[in-house]
């Protein structure tokens, strides 16, 4: 069932590998799911990594190694030899096959390719390579079922017997013409109950949703999802079937799309992870360190052109934290649903005009809120009455500013094919802070003129 | 193929509804795939959409009822009679029958099911609805094709056949005990090649892969990315199998959890989406941004207390800006990467101790950089030598505590059972800024002094 790695699973394990223990491995380990293994080698030592994985059949090892973690892969690739690799390669789909090669230096790549003694898998992994890999190609598999559209059923059934020799899961058949043109896709279930005379043209089912061997990951993750598909056959600019993908490559995609927006969004400028070596997590944050930092000197410049007035009125600086906040905040609220409706095109299709028209209403609607209850804070409290209104009419005037800026900044970069994800980051805080001061200190101004 | 909606093909559209010309929704609508007639539902009027959708057939009916938003859904609901929904109901897979049921009040949901002519179908939806939406029970569909273990492979094809008529997808094969109790799976793959009497015992897979019907839908969604599942068994308490839970259900619970932690980061308090009324909308804003105020208003309290130093020099305030802006990009950095691990469980197995040493470390390079930065920058456009000092120290200080508070909230939040992405948003900001401004003042008041 589902395994849970526990303190003392560890310990036992850690103990076993000490002591050089082979059964123990093969009892304990050998048997769970590569996934869970692949989590039991993220914590032990590579050392003890390596005792584990030289106990497990060729199937498991290869099982295992599509699992692991980038980091892990690699330094297990760099200990094992080009005939070891080769051996594992054999025995992975072309899709897992062509990722597991990808990250192995030029030399090796075509030395591990040239030693498999399946040809055809060989040249499938070697055109998979061409392929981006973030598009629809460097995600597919050439695993697949296919049956021609002038066979009948009983001739299909004889030519599946073969090709599922080689395959694990069969999702469904797809059928093609003379000349591999993808024309639709055929249920199992269908193919089953059907007559043996019955020619498959007959029974299958035309206009299957299809990708292009170019259609960006991206695309391909929205398209299953909104088409709720666990398989999509890919397809080159004649429409000739070339593999298929499966959901479960796609949802990776989908995971790393979503941490990549968040990341953008808190302000590191290259995807990281917790572990990752501390230069790298300094050279993912400082960009943007540098472009809040930037931001704030335009901010202290701002500020020093009332410095006669902040002279006269020291209390001024009391709010400058609160001012800036409260723009920022507002402005990041704005552009996040402004980023996630383009992210996921669920935009609404009103005009830009609308949108920022009822941004304006709620931004009133609160900021007439928030202005309110630190006017009446600030007067309980004695402040004198003109920098009670001057804070207070900073304040609405700040957040309707900045709910316009939230929600025009994120789809101007989307015009300008810049990812709108970078505004509801420092981005959008920076600015808000800078037009922030500008319209506080302006107000003040005229107050108290 | 793939659909594209344009707008001349909207323009079409409409003229024809306009024109009652039935013809053309026959034509050019109704062989579209139900997620794209839902998406042209989403651009139509309310009274467009139902005259298109009363020129489909039940089964497309049906279809395209289980794509639409919620939103739409209701209002189309409530313009159907418990009869015609019912009709539709009878079409649709347990689980999208649940789903479509759970948002009709109360009386409607009894006598739509007492309406249903399957009986069996009315008591597996019956049962659904029973479960929470956010559990496995919530997400499975009683539709499955399972065999006894003790069954032939030739009594088993024999029972197949009829369990097959009301299944679309065939995925697997789960193989029961006497009791029902889940033993384990079968493709079907290894079912078509296998003689007419072997013992299905002798055949499956052990051991498989299977979430509780308690699960929660999150949990359900990490175990499928982390086993690469296509599907995936429910079982009760006792082992028996209850249902199967796809993986196009669970992309959308995964959809929903990343929207959802992206938008608590934003700063809403609830889940919103951009074509929510203005007072939802506000009404999700609210909660944060008064928390933003209060956090100003302690902001003030605390420059107030040095209004002293602040009149003594007024240059003082020029920076206040960017040492609170700087401490909330520094925080929001850090919980991110913390918050994404505690997210998808990848977090690294380092203690407390050594993830605050590492943020330290990283904090200690870039506040020097930065720090350094803004010193040359002051002193080359002739601040005071005294106030350079202040802002660079305070800058490098704030840097370093906003670090160690931005890996140790989430880390707290999550082991008090509060949702960690909290730690992203405005809390760790306004935090920030509190102690960003007590920092900057107690330096200036030590070098000043």
């Amino acid at each position: 069932m589902k395994f849970e790695l526990t303190k003392s699973f560890l310990a036992a394990l850690t103990d076993a590998i000490r002591e050089q223990d082979a059964q123990f491995i093969l009892n304990e380990v050998a048997m769970l799911h590569p996934a869970d293994i692949a989590e039991i080698f993220d914590r032990v030592t590579i050392e003890e990594a390596k005792f584990i994985y030289r106990q497990f059949d060729e199937e498991l090892a290869s099982e295992v190694l599509v699992e692991l973690d980038e980091d892990l892969k690699e330094s297990f690739l760099a200990s094992l030899s080009n005939t070891e690799i080769a051996a594992q390669v054999e025995m992975m789909d072309s899709d897992d096959a062509a990722d597991f090669i990808q990250t192995l230096p030029e030399d090796r790549k075509d030395e591990i390719l040239s030693q498999l003694e399946d040809v055809e898998h060989s040249s499938d992994i070697a055109s998979l390579l061409t392929y981006d890999e973030d598009t629809a190609g460097g995600l597919m598999a050439t695993e697949f079922i296919w049956a021609n559209a002038n066979w009948t059923v009983a001739e299909a059934m004889e030519n599946l017997r073969i090709q599922a020799q080689e395959i694990e899961n069969v999702y469904t058949i797809y059928t093609v013409d003379d000349y591999d043109r993808l024309l639709g896709t055929l249920s199992l279930k269908t193919f089953l109950y059907a007559d043996n005379t019955t020619k498959i043209s007959e029974i299958y089912s035309p206009n299957p949703i299809s990708v292009r061997v170019t259609t960006p990951d991206t695309e391909v993750a929205k398209i299953m999802e909104k088409y709720d598909l666990v398989v999509v056959p890919v397809i080159d600019q004649a429409g000739v079937l070339l593999g298929r993908i499966t959901i479960d490559d796609v949802v990776d995609v989908m995971r790393e799309e979503a941490e990549k927006a968040s990341q953008i969004a808190s302000g590191l400028s290259e995807k990281i992870e917790d572990n990752d070596s501390i230069w790298i997590i300094s050279r993912a944050r400082l960009p943007w360190l540098l472009v809040g930092l930037v931001g704030g000197i335009c901010g202290s410049m701002v500020i020093g052109g009332f410095e006669v007035q902040l002279s006269k009125i020291p209390q001024l600086a009391f709010f400058i934290p609160m001012i800036a906040a409260m723009g920022g905040n507002v402005g990041v609220q704005s552009s996040a649903l402004i980023v996630q409706g383009l992210a996921n095109k669920s935009l609404s299709y009103d005009s830009t005009f609308s949108k920022i028209l009822k941004e304006i209403t709620v931004a009133l609607f609160n900021g007439a809120i928030l202005s309110f209850f630190i006017f009446s804070y600030n007067y309980l409290f004695g402040l004198e009455l003109a920098l009670c209104i001057t804070v207070s009419a900073a304040l609405f005037t700040v957040i309707i500013i900045a709910a316009v800026m939230g929600t025009l900044v994120p789809l101007l970069l989307n015009r300008y094919k810049i990812d709108p994800a970078l505004a509801t980051g420092p981005f959008i805080t920076t600015m808000n802070d800078i037009l922030g001061m500008l319209v506080y200190f302006t107000i003040s101004y005229w107050i108290f003129l």
